[in-house]
């Protein structure tokens, strides 16, 4: 039977671990692939374009954007950051399962453009294990913790505009609990159009 | 965590397996309940009150509608058949997911009343292999496929009111998939009410 691949949105509190799920998700297992941004940010060291990102130039950026190139886009810090339609699309076409990592009003952007779209936000076990998480790293000051902290409380109140949570308890059990969710999303009526259809058009012709 | 039941609507073509996928559903995993319909027939040799149907006088199943005391119901050759509020609500709130086999206007009620249900459809790999379960069981005379296969066409046009479809290609495989789209839904927003609010509580106290 074939289908399209499934658009995965991930959301989740800073922190929570969604950067180390999603890498883990894509070594455990086949069939997935993960959206790549396009910014006019400057490349860092060691980035390569179409790799970390794609970059762009302002001009460019802007002429994406007036195409309807992006299937959602933002400014953070002075620079835009998108996600480009045309990654997205081939890749559902190839049957595969691609997962966007944005934050909340990208992921309602997504919703609204593709209603069979998969909303994963990603919460601690508990607030504690969270303010641990972010503590833990030991790489961050108070106020970067602080700073986090203060988004995450924003970042709470759109959890009820998602489709399932993801509680990151454990690292394996969350990364197979998510492959579960999306391999669910893959007998969604609307993910499976061409077999419903190639079975009624049988049935209605005895 | 503590979570209510699923509540899982199980509809698809006449003949198409659904009550053998419930039953091996139900011996092979735990936290099942099936839903039992009140209704007006008269109840057959062996038949017990309670166990394959609530048996109630037609006088009393007018009350319970009367009362709201039914989820759906439907009048089919004339007796009526309904589904018990209180035995569906008792089930999810002890935690187990119930299973509800109705047809489509039932699952409708179902859908508007309880947001989150599940509504699966099972669906055989394609046409022929329908016509041939239905000719193989050879119980059946060619008037009874007849009529069942014309049932079938009117039911074919009301499956994208569904969340998803099963396809009941290998008895197995088709009830651990359906195992699986239970388990998923357990993680839906809507189910974890509690704690969500809770998190967001905890880190909102930061």
């Amino acid at each position: 039977m074939k289908r399209k691949g499934v658009l995965v949105v991930v959301s989740g509190f800073s922190g929570v671990g969604k950067g180390t799920i999603m890498r883990r998700l894509i070594e455990k297992y086949e069939g997935y692939a993960l959206s790549i941004s396009a910014t006019t940010r400057a490349p860092r060291d060691g980035e390569t374009d179409g790799k970390e990102y794609f970059f762009h130039t302002r001009e460019e950026f802007r002429q994406m954007i007036s195409r309807d190139e992006l299937v959602e886009y933002a400014c953070y810090c002075d620079n835009y950051y998108g996600t480009p339609r045309n990654y997205v699309e081939e890749q559902m076409a190839r049957g595969k399962d691609i997962i966007l990592e944005i934050e909340i009003q990208g992921a309602l952007k997504i919703k609204a453009k593709y209603p069979d779209a998969l909303l994963l936000f990603v919460m601690p076990p508990s607030g504690d294990a969270l303010r641990q998480r972010l503590t833990d790293r030991g790489t961050e000051s108070a106020e970067v913790i602080e700073a986090r902290l203060e988004r995450a409380k924003a970042e709470a109140d759109g959890i009820e505009s998602y489709d399932y949570i993801l509680v990151n308890d454990n690292l394996e059990d969350c990364v197979d609990r998510m492959h579960e969710l999306i391999r669910c999303q893959h007998w969604q009526v609307g993910n499976n159009e061409e077999f419903i259809d190639k079975v009624r058009t049988e049935i209605k012709g005895f």
